[in-house]
């Protein structure tokens, strides 16, 4: 068996190849990735533009005069607007381009206007609430980089600059296949008590949709080798990744462990120091991947997010989605095993750190999908560390 | 005005009405609101099931014997099982149930199988990879609480129960309306230098999408008051709040703040002492709200998440989407003026903290939408604060 670090390395070498694109509306674009960078391709703003409502106006009149004709009005969006002379003001408002000849805005809560003239209360600095040329950004100027997951910022700013249609990484497509006789499809009827309800095809295919990716839903298959081999040739052909629960440990019914080499697939690694999911198994064939799972629950659920989770991260030119953060234990942590253990708690947020605990989170098997409820993380404790104390900094997995 | 404090007590006092739910199928829950408590409605494991591969057999029997029978093969799903007796055993798979009469699994990894018969070479305690019933979960516990989003374990737990349909929290919705003659829409040709691309519309669109809501984009509308009158009645009588942006503020061109209390609105607040997002103005006809945010790109876009965000969270049960957490300060910060500042930064986690600096941070206008992009979020600095040293705890944002 090779360590979890070994594994975690072996994915980040995984050839994934180039990054494919496609064009989508911006309507579209919400929670994609970014796959050119965002550039400026003129002044924001183009013109000096008023901040504020007021008259604009010569700074240089402050020292001249006390009152000042007020010209005419200028509205946002104005087509054509007369321009400013010394002695003259034009009413301005938030947004209008500032007048030729002007270049100070004096607020209307700092003059007194009546009869055609303002005469001036409180002066201003030079330049006041005039919004210089390209004071939210330059031409040229990138500004947002490629690799960007587009959140409402990011499409304000593309909605800025006139972005109909964004170019955007391509949607990773990842097959879930269950395997194993006893699963109970959800809305089945129960033939008898020994059958266990599908769960994992189901959180697989959340976790799928919530990192960005497209989920093809194979369904289950039972323990039967050419019904298994049938079912993810047919997932390889459509997919990028091949993700199956069960069938990879040591009974006599787990042939998925067999089938994956018979598939012409090469195998990358399979056995890993850790708890749970230690016999999972990543393989290759061409450009694509299977990721074969433990059938539990947790173990599966816990098994995608460190193993399936970071390769559809690398398909889609994004960092690990579920890079480990730092916590402090709030209470003492017993080791079970001589493995890296990766074992659910609650995260807190409180004065101004994580927090780990573990009231209410059950221990028994790797079947207990319940404990990822609620403010869950996954809290790892490496291969090398003893039991920990209340106060250790630990790495947590922010679900 | 009244203080930012004040705005939040009377945004959290405000007649939402009690939670409107519906039923949707469980591919469609993901990301919605519960609205209802979900409950076990049997103990799960239902039956005693091993956890490991391995043989089912007799505790008791470790005393006596040093081999034991296999009587047979129990896989997963099996629908009849024979029983265990003294000196007798069955070999049993991960997910299978324990057959009758047996109280522990020796994994196979522990014995010496050959001819119809296992050696025992390292015994296990009592009830050693036997899932006890109910270890999940017993009948009648609540799984899931009403208002919890529901995310991928959820989905999972949901499924495992055999839940097709789910009742959730109805999405609000959320009509955006854009005012002022010098917005140009996406994908419009310009007419003069003086219009101004929109970002608003669809900055608050990708907000509310992010919230859970359902967004009714009701376009732009000029400075014409009947026209601006017509859009708001129209928008009134589709949704739930109606978000506008500009209009405000003390210009001659500024209708919205006259025309929303001639809708038959009554206006709950008109002015905070924040920046930016001063003059914005909150409304209420019968059970819709009328929120109305000034024109500027970052103004409409932080005073949405301080005011539309907190009202949509309460109309799903939820707790504010953006409540504040602590953070220290990385370098000093001056503060700008006496009012409650919302100062965009950025925010990092380092060393179990998170940090706040301004690095690339442009002060300006409150125009300036790039400000937002990045790890970004939003610093509060109170009424009442002066400058703040480095080091500083301070409040922020998460955007």
């Amino acid at each position: 068996m090779i360590s979890y670090e070994t594994s975690q390395n072996m994915i980040s070498l995984l050839p994934v190849g180039s990054l494919r694109s496609e064009r989508v509306f911006l309507s579209d674009a919400l929670g994609r990735v970014l796959a050119e960078d965002i550039i400026a391709d003129e002044d924001y703003p183009t013109h000096p533009t008023s901040a504020m409502d007021g008259y604009a106006m010569i700074h240089a009149d402050f020292a001249e005069y006390k009152a000042l004709a007020i010209l005419g009005d200028n509205p946002a969006g104005a087509d054509e607007v007369a321009s400013v002379e010394n002695g003259i003001c034009i009413k301005t408002f938030t947004g209008s381009l500032m007048p030729e000849g002007s270049d100070t805005l004096i607020p209307i809560e700092n003059v007194t206007a009546k009869e055609g003239v303002i005469v001036i209360d409180k002066p201003v600095a030079h330049g006041f609430a005039v919004r210089p040329i390209g004071e939210s950004y330059r031409k040229d100027e990138v500004l947002i980089p490629c690799g960007t997951t587009v959140t409402f910022a990011q499409i304000g700013v593309l909605a800025g600059i006139n972005r109909v249609m964004v170019r955007v990484v391509q949607r990773p497509r990842v097959s879930i296949i269950a395997t194993g006789s006893e699963i109970l499809d959800i809305g089945e009827s129960a033939r008898n008590v020994g059958q266990i309800r599908s769960s994992n095809s189901y959180t697989l295919q959340a976790l799928v949709t919530q990192l960005g990716g497209e989920c093809l839903q194979m369904g289950i298959v039972g323990d039967d080798k050419s019904a298994i081999m049938e079912r993810f040739d047919e997932a390889l052909r459509s997919s990028d990744i091949v993700v199956s629960t069960g069938g990879v440990s040591v009974g006599d019914y787990d042939f998925v462990k067999h089938i994956v080499p018979k598939l012409g697939a090469e195998v990358i690694f399979k056995g890993v120091n850790i708890k749970p999911g230690q016999h999972d198994m990543v393989a290759q064939r061409g450009s694509k991947f299977i990721i074969s799972l433990p059938g539990f629950a947790y173990s599966s659920t816990v098994t995608f997010i460190l193993y399936v989770a970071p390769l559809m991260g690398r398909m889609m030119g994004r960092a690990n989605p579920y890079e480990p953060i730092e916590a402090t234990l709030k209470v003492p942590f017993a080791k079970r095993s001589n493995k890296s253990e990766f074992t659910a708690c609650n995260l807190s947020f409180e004065d101004g750190r994580y927090w780990v605990d573990f009231e209410g989170k059950k221990t028994g098997s790797s079947a207990i999908l319940t404990n990822l409820l609620g403010n869950a993380a996954l809290m790892i404790c490496g291969e090398d560390d003893g039991d920990l104390e209340e106060g250790t900094l630990v790495r947590v997995i922010k679900l």
